[in-house]
């Protein structure tokens, strides 16, 4: 049994851990660890946006987003989600990993600030959604080890199983800051507008998760379960969030179908929120009637399929501080994403 | 919005709440406020146990009992409640509070001691379980004012609303202790028999919660709502924890009907459970499926009535320390309460 937080970012906790030491999670989970040398990474959301009757004219732009992925420079790992959104839009968002800042800025001055920069010949929108975070400020957790997602693609491997897990307020708990720090939300995001180009001023503290299914390697019956009895409930509390989120803190969700690069659909989901802060990731996932409703429905799969259940599960959490922040939007409808953070 | 915690107990935290100062609850809960004389209550358990067929032989030792308590320095309140135990024996638990330590050691060198001191000549086993908490050392909560139960009863009356409540932590973050104390178990009980009276040796920290429900004021339709939707998952994890209880941490778990004072039903029920800590009680509430499923067709319950729901919760939590604790048990069969903990 490993300590979540590794070796190299442990310090002297000013605020305990919700568990002690000799707390033993009930079932194994495992978080990636990165080389200490890493010590800031940059997630990139680079979405495209059109009503569903334009959703061809994102073929070209996507293709050149994922040649430009190859230049040098480009991330270490990339993938790509769909859904269709509250106000009817297709949209389709390329999330991009970097482990090393200076090469993202080179890769993002020569083949990502166009994205939004420029305007696109096509009747689309764009947004460039960005999180450069601190080591100390993300964390990330697996239901099992050997297929990384996410920025977990670009760590060295996977722990051991870790202690930091299976109760409220692991999430916190495994986020190296956590140990001195509440990471607690400052101001409120703003939304400024220069032509044609809207861009958020970030608050402190803003919290993103993206959190995933797999069921790539389920059998038929385990995934007539998932899709019957988890999935449902799962969709529900997403589109609440996507909906009336706001209400808990929740700025916008997306719920989203990973596509291979040529479009095609896998078998893996994720949803990606941003969120006021942490608390307020942890009190909707603790007691929304939506949330408890998909933890239950989670916890009966689970315990019915046992260890046997081949459903991977995984996420990912980050709490930005102000100048780790980045959001443009050009052409997008006012409710997309950190747009709708504004209030209006 | 008050917090839970009162002025006269607060102090310099070194352990952090799980709630910043402006987190706000998304329904109301109140605490019991004493007067800031009260230093430590008792919470004295009388219990008896026979055979159902020798349910008879009960009456005459609790008719002495209820008469005990009106003897002078008697409790301040007191409450009974009865249950068959998972040994097929009918209990009955005399329930008795008192906020005057000196007090109830009047009353109990007189009336009480007896209880398990003696041999009853009616074929029963007694049990006397008694914590005398500092008032640091517990806490309670409420979904409405007007009708305290337990350790409340002895109150002056209730807060107003408070903070801490409606998130997991928030039993802890409501105990005077936790402000500087993680409240970690520390030994483990161990049974000592001496002519034919067994005593449990405590350890540090030992946990017992008494949680209940009241739907006298329910009408028929939320009545039926309650028994059909709730009560079974709360019967079936109440039943958990006194079965296989210890596999978490649960020493022992009564789920009780209160009855009067003459013996007949009311509409209210507890559980009574003897936890090895705070903690265990904690993981148990946020991620045993068991009561994963209560807490969801409780939410249910609640969001379908809403503010209208006339059903009302409470519990009472208590973290008690080493020389709090007193269990006596005569003529008790070997799974009665805390004779369990020895691990037989």
């Amino acid at each position: 049994m490993e300590d979540a937080i590794p070796e190299h970012l442990k310090t002297v906790r000013t605020r305990p851990a919700r568990v002690r030491e000799d707390y033993e999670p009930p079932y194994p989970s495992f978080v990636a660890r990165y080389d200490s040398s890493v010590r800031k990474v940059v997630m990139a959301y680079f979405g495209i946006q059109a009503r569903p009757e334009n959703e061809g004219h994102t073929v070209g732009p996507l293709a050149q987003l994922s040649a430009a992925f190859d230049a040098p420079d480009g991330p270490g790992h990339w993938d790509r989600a769909r859904y269709v959104d509250g106000a009817g839009f297709v949209t389709l968002v390329s999330i991009a990993y970097w482990d090393d800042p200076a090469s993202f800025d080179r890769w993002f001055s020569r083949n990502g600030s166009g994205w939004t920069g420029e305007e696109k010949a096509a009747p689309v929108g764009t947004f460039t959604e960005i999180l450069r975070p601190a080591v100390e400020r993300y964390e990330t957790l697996f239901s099992a080890t050997g297929r990384p997602e996410g920025i977990a693609a670009l760590a060295g491997g996977f722990s051991d199983m870790v202690r930091e897990h299976a109760y409220w307020g692991g999430m916190r708990d495994r986020i190296p800051l956590s140990q001195t720090d509440a990471m607690a939300p400052s101001g409120s995001p703003a939304v400024s507008e220069s032509g044609g180009l809207r861009r958020v001023v970030p608050h402190h503290n803003l919290c993103l998760i993206r959190s995933g299914q797999d069921w790539t390697d389920a059998d038929d019956e385990e995934r007539q379960m998932y899709f019957e009895d988890v999935e449902p409930a799962l969709r529900s509390g997403m589109d609440f969030l996507a909906r009336e989120g706001m209400s808990c803190g929740c700025f916008d969700n997306r719920y989203m179908m990973v596509v291979g690069k040529d479009g095609s659909p896998t078998g893996k989901s994720f949803a990606m929120s941003w969120w006021k802060s942490l608390d307020a990731l942890e009190r909707w996932s603790e007691s929304h009637p939506t949330h408890v409703a998909i933890f239950g429905a989670a916890m009966r799969y689970l315990t019915t399929i046992g260890p046997a259940a081949k459903l991977r599960l995984y996420h990912e959490v980050t709490v930005a501080a102000e100048d780790e922040q980045f959001f443009e939007y050009r052409n997008c409808h006012p409710d997309t994403g950190m747009l709708r953070s504004s209030g209006r």
